[in-house]
């Protein structure tokens, strides 16, 4: 596995493979990776034949009062974990490399997509991960890109940037991958204290919750929430964030569900914020 | 030469001349053709295998007061024009194949390269032209892009948004091609009446003026700006609407010109806005 800091280096390379007619895959990441992470690798390396794995924490997509300083990092780990899996490159930029002095651009999703769920809760956050995803692409031209499921809004965003930009990647997502209790893989999980952990597993409880009473033909979009709160509150150690419903793929706000829509939840524990959600399939 | 209308067509009309290894030029026009756009196809040309000109009033850089239904288009003219200028492909989308319904995607360059000289006048301005442009180089992936030096501005910004996006696209600058008398070409000058024709003609002796100061060793920005603004003012059917000197290419306000800097200006006669530029070699 090459490791490569450089735009100029990456660009390179990976246009010497594409002009073999080589397909190439990218899973952009910000590290401190899990098995979350490893399912989108194993998926990039069946179908492309050069994958390359990029490593950024994204300065762009957090918030002043977010966890950027404190977001956990392991280099050495990374790599270790990714040796083995066939991937071609890893790509780790440093920050000046992405955005040197006097950078000054940015690509924004309309508020239709961005103005709820995580967007009303993070000004600027997927802004930031439009322009360093639009810019990853443009990097490395990928055929395929690789993203997990969890971020149910991440890729809705990203499907959107790169259907209105006119990009030539196409969008694979991949099902979030769970801890054997059911929660949700994250890098952010390691914040979590062993009490804080065990409280944890009330989200993908409370989902499977929300999975079973549309099962049995609930539609009504605000009783389905008022069940998922009351279920996370049985939790003294959970603080909802928000819990709510839309339609899905366009998340337009519904009162009824008629078709699939898509079930989205943060909540704190502690300082720790997790999200985790369900597409419930109409 | 061929003419193509979505997005689809030509798309794999130019992966396939990529993939065989032409070049690609693209001149991104919105119509209504002049010598100063036929100067731009000859450079394009000149320097690739495949040259593809694209037509298209892009709305998303009018202002709801400016003047898109108004500005002049003539389809027919401009094919005629281009047919013995060696362009291979003419690229006409309409608006839903260029913003289909849902579009919801904007590209934005901040205040230190808009909010002056055109962009502080005309809010949205640059996001609609940084939006569009990286469509287009998405879609026709162009080796090199030319634009003319008559819009100042949007070359910087659009230079800009290419390094920022990490974009492959090279952007040719091609010098203002004037009229005899020295206004400089604009598919805008249709607009204005004889007397205004006539009094339009006070642009480029202002910048002429300026251009014989900084000769002359002049370098206080507001003394250049005021004996501009005093020659322009000699002319009754001209009002200035800004008439500046900034560092180039960073746009920078300075008081002293110590290195090349860019004196803009934009004056109204009647109902029409034109604008020209001068740049002062340091």
């Amino acid at each position: 596995m090459l490791i490569l800091k450089t735009i100029t280096e990456i660009k390179n390379f990976t246009r010497k493979a594409q002009a073999q007619n080589k397909s190439t895959g990218l899973v952009p990441t910000m590290g401190y990776l899990h098995p979350g992470h490893l399912a989108l690798v194993k998926k990039a390396v069946e179908q492309c034949d050069l994958v390359v794995v990029s490593i950024y924490v994204n300065p762009l997509q957090f918030g002043p009062r977010e966890d950027l300083a404190a977001y956990p990092r392991d280099l050495e780990r990374d790599s270790q974990l990714l040796q083995a899996t066939g991937v071609d490159v890893l790509f780790i930029p440093s920050d000046k490399e992405v955005y040197p002095s006097g950078h000054n651009t940015t690509v924004t999703v309309g508020a239709a997509l961005t103005g709820k769920l995580c967007g009303s809760q993070r000004p600027g956050h997927f802004t930031g991960v439009a322009t360093v995803v639009t810019k990853l692409f443009n990097i490395v031209r990928p055929e395929r890109a690789y993203f997990g499921q969890k971020d149910a809004q991440q890729v809705l965003v990203i499907q959107r940037v790169v259907q209105d930009l006119n990009m030539d990647t196409e969008i694979i997502v991949v099902p979030t991958v769970r801890e054997s209790d059911g929660l949700a893989r994250s890098s952010r999980n390691i914040y979590l204290n062993p009490a804080e952990r065990q409280a944890a597993v009330i989200l993908s409880k409370s989902l499977q919750l929300a999975q079973k009473v549309w099962q049995q033909g609930q539609r009504d979009a605000a009783t389905i929430c008022s069940l998922v709160i009351a279920k996370i509150n049985t939790e003294p150690l959970a603080k909802p964030e928000y819990v709510q419903v839309y339609a899905y793929p366009d998340l337009q706000a519904v009162e009824q569900l008629n078709g699939t829509a898509l079930l989205a939840l943060a909540v704190r524990f502690g300082k720790t914020r997790l999200i985790d959600n369900l597409i419930l399939e109409g």
